[in-house]
């Protein structure tokens, strides 16, 4: 048991969106956020060669996903935070943190989303299990893994941020639990919306799940939708975040003034340039001398 | 001296194209490479806080320019390397390694600049170094940094690949010296224009220089030109690069099948993505635990 408050985890999970382009992504995060003083683990997953075409119970690799996140719950089990920071991968490295760090909490951990997408489907819609996270950690998503969360979040004290448009499962989900959310336009120019949501609920212990496609990809450009090998019409279809980066740093910095901080996650960080790169270098001349 | 016959230099410098992105950019290609089992050694470089007001003999920065280039010459000289990887930076950083390596191989190092631009400027025309280097090294470019050649290139083995419309001051430089060049579309199937020329100039130690914007600025955004913070347009009068990533690994590659390669330049890489997501995570909760 370590004696450090805060855990940083590296989980470069790629089977929650079932793509190559996380393991770089969680990597890079890591390597470019400031190093501080808590110790940092990696959660060991199974190396991607290709998208993977196995689906157990409708979810991609599920069963990864599961040894996975037993993997993580392991680590977090052992070094007994008081703080967790995660770099993803994809959202679905989120489970196990906002989990532990609930039940650490006594069920009152509050959770803002930053994300252009709810992530409250099912394995009826959908078949990657990233899209599911919140709804497993709130009791409803994909019954395997709601099962492996102890204590469920409350839904008054989960609220979205950045939020595009939702399909009609979402909307019928998000509306029986009455959850919060501010859109991209509410939090244009500043974050009052999310500042009353915490005094409302008396939120003393915040996570901040950050998923970075939140932001405009035009302006951030290490997204899915961005994906410069792709035809931008392949993603019409998707909600896409509309977000500017210094919306989402002012977001964040004005709820550290108002409550604690206790978990923060980055995730679905794709970037495309370093990976271009990096698969070149592996090949040129010198560079393995 | 190190036994090892590969140095790897990085060279974060930024003065030479006067912008903040070059710093991060040079330690990222570092980070992306294969580790290889070369010692690679950091050249000192000033640090960057803004873009630099300071012209010397009209050019911004000249006498840091000047004591980063002799830090440079002192470190290659300790090492006495045979081979030399750079990871920059702007352009400039690769003006000793290749004057070091042309006086090793006694004048007849050939070098295949993979470029948008022919570097071959001088100060009466413009005022970023990086723009002057393949003239300095071949006697023409700004005098001050000639002089700091003691062996000059010899122009019919320096080939341009990837070259784009030139000004009539280039031309005039490319003609008088008989330099070679192939363009994008001479490059786009095969690589026999280069080929070609190392087998005729009977070139047996190869300089390969790679500045990034020879890469396509919309498939390859962490280039100048693809600065998501500025307006496309404000790009438009300056020539830009055609190259795809496989075009440019397929011609490195196909060198390296018909002489030696002695050295390899990577320069002028912005990451704007990881720019801002650096600047964003330094002001972050709990990243500095």
């Amino acid at each position: 048991m370590s004696s450090n408050q805060t855990l940083r985890l590296l989980m470069p999970q790629w089977q929650g969106g079932n793509h190559h382009a996380y393991p770089l992504g969680a990597r890079l995060l890591e390597w470019l956020a400031p190093k501080g003083n808590s110790p940092t683990v990696e959660v060991p997953v199974k190396p991607c060669k290709a998208p993977s075409p196995l689906r157990e119970n409708g979810i991609v690799e599920q069963n990864a996903l599961l040894a996975q996140l037993q993997e993580c719950e392991k680590i977090i089990k052992h070094h007994k935070p008081k703080k967790i920071v995660v770099f993803g991968g994809d959202c679905m490295v989120e489970q196990t943190p906002i989990s532990y760090l609930n039940q650490l909490y006594d069920g009152n951990l509050g959770v803002l989303w930053m994300d252009a997408h709810p992530d409250v489907t099912t394995p009826k819609e959908f078949h990657h299990e990233h899209a599911m996270v919140l709804g497993n950690l709130l009791g409803e998503g994909d019954p395997v893994f709601a099962a492996k969360v102890p204590v469920k979040l409350n839904p008054n004290k989960v609220m979205f941020g950045g939020l595009q448009k939702t399909t009609e499962q979402e909307i019928e989900i998000i509306q029986r639990l009455g959850m919060r959310h501010a859109s991209p336009a509410d939090l244009a120019h500043d974050s009052s919306a999310i500042l009353g949501w915490i005094k409302e609920e008396k939120i003393t212990k915040l996570f901040i799940h950050i998923d970075l496609d939140v932001l405009d990809a035009s302006l951030f450009r290490s997204l899915l939708f961005a994906d410069p090998t792709k035809d931008p019409s392949a993603f019409y279809h998707f909600p896409q975040g509309e977000m500017n980066l210094s919306q989402l740093a002012r977001v964040v910095q004005d709820t550290t003034l108002v409550t604690n901080i206790v978990g923060l996650g980055i995730t679905e960080h794709m970037p495309w340039d370093a990976i271009h790169l990096q698969n070149m270098l592996k090949d040129f001349p010198l560079l393995s001398d």
